[in-house]
């Protein structure tokens, strides 16, 4: 039955959040149906199964939400990327430029090492800008990034160019 | 082996975070192991296995982590709960007081039913203030609150007289 789910209809779109003249897409009608969320985690995990994924990261808040779900499908370890400030312990930080100002992502020292072999999640894709900078810093580690994931692409914003030779897949693409 | 596993080794003291006199518990090492993170979403959730959940809501950012996870054990929609100006659609809000200030909780309005049977989860249990502020909320909506679950319980802090009558569990006592 999840096989035939269309999880675009579980996406709604709100107008003018979180400022005027953006159309949000909010997944949390999606999140809110046991099988909607469940198929979109196994689809998510399904192509990197074979690829002895040995942990997933995610961006928070909402990329947590997918990513440790994908990391139990996949029998991996669960790495959070916070914003500054909020990890405890020694860690690496990447700055990136956003259209105004600048903001930063951080991974814990320990978190990753030259040996894993990476999986990133995140809920949307939009200009690439955060998800080019989590790849840059997980790629700083040494490890492999074996591949990036999405619940949502907005394709329009060609945010997939900014993540150069990553695989990189989408279950829903505006 | 999951079941001898002893998850408190895997959560790392970290003093004077976020600010001088504060032992934080570090939860990273814990999800870095995909044996931890996996027997301890399987203990979060296996009490409630039998209460027919309907939703699994969770507290941002790390309550999401385990949340998501407790959600599909069970089978269950997952909500959740943010902080002001993070959910995108209606929504029910209830402030509450912290030590100098207050904050406030969302839930989305059509998250959550009279019919709804809902566990609350969250990593950590502290002074109960942020955690009472949740159950609170998940009532407004008329839903079952039937349980609460929790990675550590800071149990010097008391936060479990906070909760009142909800069936509280914690794998990790301190």
């Amino acid at each position: 039955m999840a096989a035939t789910l269309d999880l675009r209809t579980f996406i709604r779109d709100v107008p003018d959040f979180p400022k005027p003249g953006i159309l949000f897409k909010d997944i949390t009608p999606l999140l809110r149906s046991a099988d909607a969320f469940g198929a979109g985690v196994e689809q998510l995990a399904a192509p990197f199964a074979s690829e002895r994924i040995s942990c997933v990261a995610a961006i928070e808040s909402r990329g947590f939400i997918f990513g440790s779900c994908v990391a139990r499908i996949l029998g991996a370890g669960f790495v959070p990327i916070r914003k500054p400030g909020k990890l405890p312990w020694t860690k690496r930080r990447n700055e990136y430029i956003l259209e105004y100002g600048t903001d930063a992502l951080e991974i814990h020292d320990d978190a990753i090492t030259e040996s894993d072999r990476v999986l990133l999640i995140d809920d949307v894709l939009a200009t690439g800008g955060t998800a080019a900078a989590a790849t840059a810093l997980i790629k700083e580690f040494g490890a492999t990034l074996v591949g990036a994931g999405f619940l949502i692409e907005l394709a329009f914003l060609e945010g997939r160019r900014k993540l150069g030779d990553v695989t990189t897949q989408s279950l829903i693409q505006y």
